[in-house]
């Protein structure tokens, strides 16, 4: 084997070994490393703040409010202008952020621990079921006081309930048995919702008599949400692929994540450095009413998903999809499909079952993406602009960025 | 249209429309119509005492202990000869029985009815994890406390839950939702037992307080059998084929079932009478350690489910299943998609994501089974000789019984 495959066979291993278990709840401020009172973190590689726009921008102004660092929408701008708050990319400092990825210091978060690895893991919680959510764009009273309801209510139930479990939830059972229960744990995560909940359920009930109703509010929060496991998805993604950054050699692609307008990407060979193209449409089926002219991007880094092998990977998984993204099962089997040209190998406990339990495929080689000319895949949600969710979707990250890193990887290392 | 095919679309669009509601749990001797005492119900066709052999005949003498009708094996065999004890099919009795399928008077039983008909189907409760089952034709100190445990803990508190609901559980939205996750409802009830206890919890919730114990064991027994919701799902079948009964010139079938020898079919436009055939092999994959040799027939009314185009009629909703018993995705598919050809139309709401939600394939006509020579697909759970489950497979409905029921049809109605 050559250096290079070495490398790439490691990074593989590790994605492949990653155990995501979730531990507990914190705050941003405490849990997220090199986080700071005035900084507020958003989607995709750091950009100069002038250069986020539309909903991206209207998200990180909420955030600044929401945290009280500004009185006014002008006055976070001037503040974010001047310096005095910081926007910063969510993958330094160890989360992802969902659509346009807002956290701030008081904000909760899920920490879920890569227990094979020893890193950890972070992602906040979801804003619940209304259309108006910070993540997409939006800020105002009602999403205000959806977000306290999630840091007062929800996030100390889920934490006391996930201290109680001593040891924590173990993540890779629930994502093994979900991927049999139509998720693929990105745009779809009905199953995972429920198992999740299951687990909780037990010390729910201890918790009943001291707070019946934080605990009743919680289990109705998370029966609402099919959505609510995501989050715990992407912090296990992210704690899966913090595992393969730093590798020397490995051409494995160790994050994705989008801004309102650039995709980027980073290769676990490559340090932190992000290689970045502008962003192709997305293939879009939108909610009755709406259409392509109201799409916007405000960002996404649920795409970390993708990065280990699930959501677009494990599209097979979920044919349930086509009703809320388009497609039709043979393309969406066909696009999965294709997704092993372009992977290391096959995740030895997450599979699929239309594929006779085919392991999802794991490890994106970016030499293996620009030799084949076949973009990753990835399912996703799609924002309107007037800061909602649209619709749905598969976005394919452009090849642009992977002829960088691949330009970039034979630069520092002289070839493969 | 002639009489007979509008006698076959009303038979469809009442099993179209059918709405299983879970409304109460009962005993037996409360619910079944013309229950008795000394009855003992068992699956398929009935027949002489004599007849009923191996785990089918245990089975039923363990009732007999259980209900404390007889002294000893030898004691309920005699009265079982003598006629003291009386044995009978289950059909008759408004329930269906899982595998040998007995009911005596003391046990609980779910109660579904079809809200859209008028009319009520019942099962009786999953025993559990255990390998030893009484419907699996073992009975000893381990499965009568297992029996007693599901009476004195499991069928009250569930009792209890669903009076909480006030309308009871409607189970229409559980099936078609579960058939996005995985689930065919027969086989695989995963996704089924999951959504039926999320809308447990919050009256578990409530009745906390008053019996934790009851509340925490049974929440745990619900959630470590994904075969719980299979009763449920038996019992709304059963709700929904009796619909489809006594609708003169309807060649579609009202039922299926099968005992220790004999697999028997009624059809809608025949009455109480069933059409019987010798069962044919299954398709079994066994658990390790057995063998073809060790597989038993002990009865099994759970084919209800097929009848209204569950189980093996929605196989390519639940790819996963080829772990439990057998096939390759493509076979599934293959075979789920030859029901449609025996059948009259398909369900308005039950769907199949891998078929681009095509409509579950919906009323079985005895006529285009004989034409065609495509005998309905059913999934089932494999009983070994010494009373408990080896495996589980495909069975085919033995076309002998589809010919009979076409002849004595044309006999009565002067042809179709």
């Amino acid at each position: 084997m050559t250096d290079h495959e070495t490398a790439n066979k490691l990074a593989f291993e590790r994605l492949a070994a990653a155990t995501p278990v979730f531990t507990e709840v914190m705050t941003a401020g405490d849990a997220l490393p090199g986080m700071k009172p005035n900084v507020i973190l958003t989607s995709g590689a750091p950009m100069e703040w002038e250069q986020y726009t539309g909903g991206q921008r209207a998200a990180v102004i909420g955030g600044a409010l929401f945290e009280g660092l500004a009185s006014d929408a002008g006055d976070a701008d001037a503040k974010l202008k001047s310096g005095e708050i910081l926007v910063d990319g969510c993958h330094d400092y160890g989360c992802v952020g969902s659509l346009a990825g807002i956290y701030t210091a008081s904000m909760p978060v899920l920490a879920v621990e890569n227990t094979a690895n020893g890193n950890v893991g972070f992602c906040n919680f979801f804003e619940g079921p209304s259309p108006k959510r910070l993540n997409y764009g939006t800020y105002d009273e009602e999403v205000r006081d959806t977000l306290l309801f999630v840091q007062d209510v929800i996030a100390p139930t889920v934490a006391e309930a996930v201290k109680r479990s001593e040891g924590g939830i173990p993540l890779r059972p629930i994502i093994r048995r979900a991927l049999g229960m139509g998720d693929e744990m990105h745009s779809r995560n009905a199953a995972g919702t429920l198992l999740f909940g299951r687990e909780m359920v037990p010390y729910f009930f201890e918790m009943l008599g001291d707070k019946p109703e934080e605990v009743r509010q919680t289990y109705a929060f998370m029966s609402d949400s099919p959505y609510f496991f995501l989050r715990l998805s992407m912090a296990a993604a992210k704690a899966t692929a913090d595992a393969a950054r730093d590798i020397e050699r490995s051409s494995v692609v160790s994050a994705m994540a989008f801004s309102c307008s650039q995709f980027s990407i980073r290769l676990g060979g490559t340090g932190n450095r992000w290689f970045s193209a502008d962003l192709e449409p997305a293939q879009a089926k939108l909610f009755e009413g709406f259409t392509e002219a109201d799409i916007e991007f405000m960002g996404g880094e649920s795409v970390i998903t993708e990065t280990v092998g699930l959501g677009g990977f494990a599209q097979a998984s979920a044919f349930t999809l086509q009703e809320y993204q388009g497609g039709t099962p043979e393309d969406m089997a066909e696009l999965n499909r294709s997704m092993y040209e372009i992977t290391v190998g096959e995740h030895p406990e997450y599979k699929i079952p239309f594929f006779g339990f085919r392991g999802v495929p794991l490890g994106i080689d970016a030499f293996k993406v620009v030799e084949s000319g076949i973009q990753p895949v990835m399912d996703i949600g799609i924002a309107g602009g007037d800061g909602r969710q649209i619709g749905a979707g598969v976005l394919r990250a452009p090849l642009a960025c992977f002829e960088q890193a691949v330009a970039a990887y034979s630069e520092e290392y002289g070839g493969v």
